[in-house]
């Protein structure tokens, strides 16, 4: 797809306004704007993604891009396109005892249109429920096989006795669109931040309404600020999406220099960090950081080829520095992709805890840089210039002055602000505020400012 | 030596035919061929050797060497050969109070002939008993210093009362030839797997007719499929063995890509595996990958430079990748190196085992190759090649599809199967399999096939 | 400051000879020799070094170097030089309430001179004083801010109760020099150790008579001893001596090979070893070795900025490869820099340990080499050179015949004899031992003899 077309499927152009726009103040902020995403029927293509996109428009302009079915995309090709109207399954006298009215987990995402009568067997080859949780309903999917069904509780699959039933999906699968949702904020060099998250999925909250809400307030203070870096956000439906993108914006590949994927950031588990594929990416190591210093409660994992869309990134032909911030892991809780899955297992104050870590990742993020001390023959004279204590022979010394005597020894013009804080094991924004300090001194430059 | 002089030493050749082999099926068989050699009085020259490899003859088509004594190898010469007809301490009455005819551990190896009536002072100068072990009779050697002995029971020692006694070794020791054993099992490509194992032992069981059966049985394997590599079995006597083979043989040595010796493999503790000098060869981690599959029973230990024919072979003018496997270490069950070595000592089922694991280092050996994914960028549509579940939602994946994944994100054309069965943590042969159905889609090439 | 300048100020020649020096036999001589310069009140400048100094010369014949007030030395200038006369506070009837000629932690070092009746407020905020330690006097400094002030025990501090002082500080700070000591033993090579202690503490013991003592002591034995190094040990104020000595001797670091600063090195408590800011130089490895070999007792900790004069030796302009070896760290026990640092704290077992270490050490600087086996191609046949048991079929070996199958199989012109026994597990004496015997019979060469 060349950028023409791109550029005519657009739903606004990417200067849009922010007149109007509503802010993500808080964590209840996040939880009302979750609450209103939550009955919509997302799957990876339909119009349930473009209506999920339009809001999220009232908060950031972001530019929702249209890619056509069948555009060839990596080893895939754009699917068609899924709506549904109504689905059910009825008793022969009309009584409804499984509606997709009531959840929309209820019908198996991408089935194809079916209005018959069919006897008790071959129904249940069509019917998907968890023995051990009676009132879970479980989300299933068929993207890429032609099939139909329906997904429900374990007590409403023990209560069909009858002989035959009357099964209906008024659903469609037409040629149209993939939709997602595409934000570039400006920085002031050519490298890029990646941050995606993935909007296929329907009403479940934690996966990934919560990954939604807070990639959009982390764009709002992106907005708020001038990064150095440009921030680019993307809003995909899992995996096709990706795909879809990295297909068609190969040139843009090269200029990222890190890279997250967020997903499942709301419920009460503390954080996870899976690693990109290298391992050792910049982004990899400034999670463990901020981790490390947040208490030590965040998990870091490494890297396995099953997940979300980092699989994409981080496939051998990329191998993007992109990492997937999470709280529990996906599949690691009970209520992963099942109607249990909904607003109540999210809490508002989760949701402000993973934005401040986001926003303490991006602070290293903008803030790193390679230091050279311009004094490097011994130490310089700290006190002569207001910089250290005057009274000596303490047996200790403050953190803010062994910060500076860190960044001294160690700013030899080829470490970063980062490997000092980790050499030091002292918080990035202490040796951060340290070296301006200095800089202030003209005893250290920045390198690379 | 030259080759031609080998060449007429040789008791048969290359291609003696297969009529009539025998075959070592399980553990029970290689019991008795054990129990068959066990009596023969073996050393690092002699007739007890020649005996020996001519029964291994029945089953396997080896070639008998004869390297003539006085041959410089390396820094030492072939030594004389030695053989012992009988030896005795006899009363002065003529009654017989220890006999080799009873024990062929009673000599001291290489004994010189003696035949005198000595005082009990001067006999017990020549004694070796073991004394908090009342019923085992040692095995010791003086192979390049002259002198004799026995070694008998500390019951035997203790009951030595009589003031003088009659001694006879009836021996020789004379200009004769080195014997070992070799057979290539030709494969596909130009390098080599080194197998070798210590023939020069007497009576003792674990140390090393247990390597010898074994190595044995894995030849036998190896004949029976046409391997990729080529398979060279040594069965040499102990240093000496491996010091004329690799002075005869440099030109050879290059093409070894693994090797390993094995020696006390029949007892009933777990398998250990000592490194070679490198610590990082591939036949280092291949046996660590498998031992680590086998339950993680089996026990690494670093490479030191005492044990048995790994100290020749990793000596730093070669350092080859030879690596030692074992069950319990030599030196390390009470039973080493005294008449408690016998075939009580060992178990079919550990012999057995010992096999097993020798195949599935074989398999891993065979089986390693670099891949390349040939769909590097994204994943590749799966589910499209029938390789992929169609139903999409569920929590996790099963071991054989992430094993695909696993393949395939890590394939680059840099990396080997076993890189990849390390990292995803699962048996090679698990990857190797997800590599051969990707392989059969084309999605995947082995770069050294 | 010219090589000149600093030739006319020196008191004595570097090849002053030996007649009469006093020996350090033993910690007991060691103790004394501490009691003597306890009472003295050294600064980083002043009459007091001088004696200090003077009375090192009694036993090793260091140089005393002398730098004038002004001298810009890297990013400082040499300070004017502190002298004390008397100094007390008394009360209005003369009484003297705390007196320099008591204890000379009594007066804040650089305290400019002074001699008032001042009411006690304006007095306590001169007044330091250690509120849980009732009895102990601190000491204070204010090298490089003019103002004066007393140090005194709470017990004091608390029994002032009058409402005015008079107070009497006798002191000068003038136009005057920085004085050092310098000692070079030469060896018989291009580079150097450097031996660095400080010598700017008044009457504290362990920090840093302790280190002044055992330095010393070093220093006799190297001059025992027909060094491979030359050795270079600088008895230096802390901070500004080891700036002043960088600054003016910056084309003699290039030939320093490993180094040590010397402090803390009496008391009771284990060794410690703070690595140079590289943390894999020589001496790092060393020195953990000799404490790995030492029982294990010794404790390593990473480098830090913060410590004394290795703070100057790391600085990133420099960064030689210089750790610290001390017992109990700086700071880590109560008494420091407090009146309670006195000889009562120390042991002379203690001292006589951390000399045994250093020699220990001194024993690897000196014994190491680059190694080359003569035989590398198997082992060579070492029975015959009579450095081999002739009796085979044990089930261990000794571990000095151990030691020599170690360095043969390591010595391949590569690995140095302290690679060879890190790898070993065994003491650098054992491994140079062996290496003696193997050179003794030209199976072994040193490369770097």
């Amino acid at each position: 797809m060349s950028d023409d077309l791109q550029q005519r499927a657009r739903g606004s152009g990417e200067d849009g306004g922010d007149a109007g726009v509503r802010i993500l103040r808080d964590g209840e902020a996040i939880m009302r704007l979750i609450e209103r995403l939550f009955p919509i029927c997302r799957s990876i293509t339909g119009d349930g993604v473009r209506q999920t996109l339009k809001i999220l428009q009232e908060y950031a302009p972001l530019d929702i891009e249209e890619v056509p079915t069948g555009t060839k995309v990596l080893d895939w090709r754009v699917p068609r396109e899924w709506n549904v109207r109504q689905a059910y399954i009825a008793r022969l006298d009309g009584t409804r005892v499984v509606d997709f009215a009531t959840h929309n987990l209820h019908v198996v995402q991408y089935s194809t249109p079916v209005d018959r009568t069919v006897g008790i067997d071959e129904l249940r080859r069509h019917l998907h429920a968890i023995a051990d949780r009676p009132d879970w309903i479980p989300y299933r999917t068929s993207y890429y096989s032609e099939d139909w069904g329906f997904c429900l509780s374990q007590r409403q699959f023990a209560g069909l006795s009858d002989p035959v039933y009357r099964v209906v999906i008024d659903s469609s699968l037409e040629d149209g669109h993939l939709t997602y949702g595409e934000l570039l904020v400006p920085g002031r060099c050519d490298e890029t931040v990646l941050v995606s998250t993935h909007i296929c999925h329907p009403s479940l909250a934690n996966d990934n309404l919560s990954g939604i809400a807070v990639a959009l307030s982390v764009a709002q203070y992106i907005r708020s600020i001038t990064p150095h870096y440009n921030y680019r956000f993307l809003f995909i439906p899992g995996t096709i999406g990706s795909i879809t993108w990295l297909a068609l914006n190969e040139h843009k590949l090269g200029s990222i220099k890190h890279g997250l994927v967020l997903s499942c950031l709301g419920d009460r588990g503390g954080l996870s960090y899976k690693q990109s594929r290298r391992g050792d990416a910049g982004i990899d190591r400034i999670v463990a950081h901020v981790f490390k210093h947040d208490g030590g409660n965040g998990r870091v994992v490494p890297f396995v080829p099953f997940g979300y869309d980092e699989r994409q990134y981080c496939s051998p032909g990329y191998d993007l520095p992109v990492g997937c911030l999470m709280r529990t892991e996906p599949g690691k809780y009970p209520e992963y992709h099942t109607s249990a899955d909904n607003p109540d297992l999210l809490s508002g104050a989760s949701l402000a805890h993973s934005i401040a870590i986001l926003r303490q990742i991006i602070g290293v993020i903008e803030g790193n840089a390679i230091t050279r001390n311009n004094s490097p023959k011994g130490e310089p004279q700290l006190g002569r210039r207001g910089l250290y204590r005057v009274l000596g022979g303490q047996s200790s010394v403050e953190d803010a002055q062994m910060a500076l005597l860190w960044v001294l020894n160690l700013s030899d013009g080829r470490r970063s602000l980062l490997d000092i804080a980790e050499r030091a094991e002292m918080p990035f924004t202490a040796i951060r505020a340290a070296a301006d300090s200095l800089c202030a001194t003209d005893l250290l430059s920045l390198v690379n400012p």
